[in-house]
């Protein structure tokens, strides 16, 4: 198989896993609302975000360099921008969470999920910081780049890594707390798009290995 | 860092996970015995060896190019000697859970965690059965050895990520299970040892870039 056929297989799981998601969260679920009274409309914009941001546009953007066509200035600057997006869809994500749980006096940051989240959104920001300042702005000098690039790339892959694990313990969790039932159909499809979501973690993880 | 630091620093996330396991099914769940009548026992030998397998050992097989002094021979002996180990202890743990499900008349196989666990282990045992047949017995044409070794060492990578995400959810899944409370010392506990697991495969997986 070759690069192209591995992030093909990337974006097919990338986009069957929006359609899982949305699939549940509209039709199984009460529906995506950040502005709603009721706690779980508003709840539920979390994991959207969160996947949309933290997962696929990262993925897309770490397949960047290879899916843009041509110029490498033209694939950092896509990188950049759409892990700038991923941050910021991120933030609104982690905003609707926060909202849910004061609207129900729920506890903060309490279970092994949100754990692995927050930990994995501070080190992304810190990542993307650290990038644009060596590789954009003001940049470093040739030398230090080279230096740098190793480290920021492998980073990256551990940081995928990390989204993947909050993603599926967060499906995990929210399976506990609405009690699924062995082979529901609701349990059924929160299991496929936790696998749709792995497999997309996987592809893009054996992309950067064939890039 | 240096590629001796990291996987130093997984050496010691992966033996303080192993620590933080044994506090939590001994001192506060019910400890560990496959042959017990408490279904709680035997089931407490899932974790423990599915961790001890397809985590730890994985990881110090993966790394044991790097650690073991020199030879590419003994290297390759070690890895390939520490992953069947690892499936051993793999099967013994699967057959835990099935017997603590058989005891107490338990659905098997339905939450994600179960998925992606039955998904990772299958996918491991292909993965070994290739490695041998291509590398040690009856072994491949030295062309052959050198197309398939990216795709090994790939898929290696991604199996890791795999194994974590299984560890990750069971821990959520058996949090839920046990209805454990925010904040409450047995809460922490779990979470820590899923961040001292989550740490461990990071830095293996570090130390593939940085060999």
């Amino acid at each position: 198989m070759s690069a192209l056929g591995i992030s093909g297989l990337a974006h097919l799981f990338g986009i069957l896993s929006i359609i899982l998601l949305l699939v549940w969260l509209l039709h199984y679920r009460e529906g995506i609302d950040y502005d709603s009274d009721d706690g779980f409309q508003v709840f539920n914009v979390h994991p959207l975000m969160m996947f949309l941001g933290f997962i696929f546009l990262v993925g897309e953007a770490v397949m960047a360099f290879q899916t843009v066509p041509r110029e490498r200035h033209m694939g950092k600057f896509v990188h950049m921008t759409l892990h700038l997006i991923a941050l910021i869809l991120g933030i609104v994500g982690l905003c609707a969470v926060f909202k849910f749980h004061n609207m129900r006096n729920i506890d903060d940051i309490y279970s092994l999920h949100s754990w692995i989240g927050i930990g994995t959104f501070c080190l992304f920001g810190l990542q993307w910081l650290f990038g644009f300042i060596v590789f954009v702005f003001p940049g470093a000098q040739d030398a230090t780049r080279r230096k740098v690039r190793p480290w920021h790339k492998a980073s990256g892959r551990v940081l995928l890594l990390m989204a993947i694990c909050a993603a599926e313990t967060g499906l995990m969790e929210k399976s506990g707390f609405l009690n699924l039932k062995p082979y529901q159909r609701e349990t059924n499809l929160v299991n496929f798009t936790g696998l749709t979501i792995l497999l997309f973690g996987v592809f893009v993880n054996m992309s950067v290995d064939f890039r």
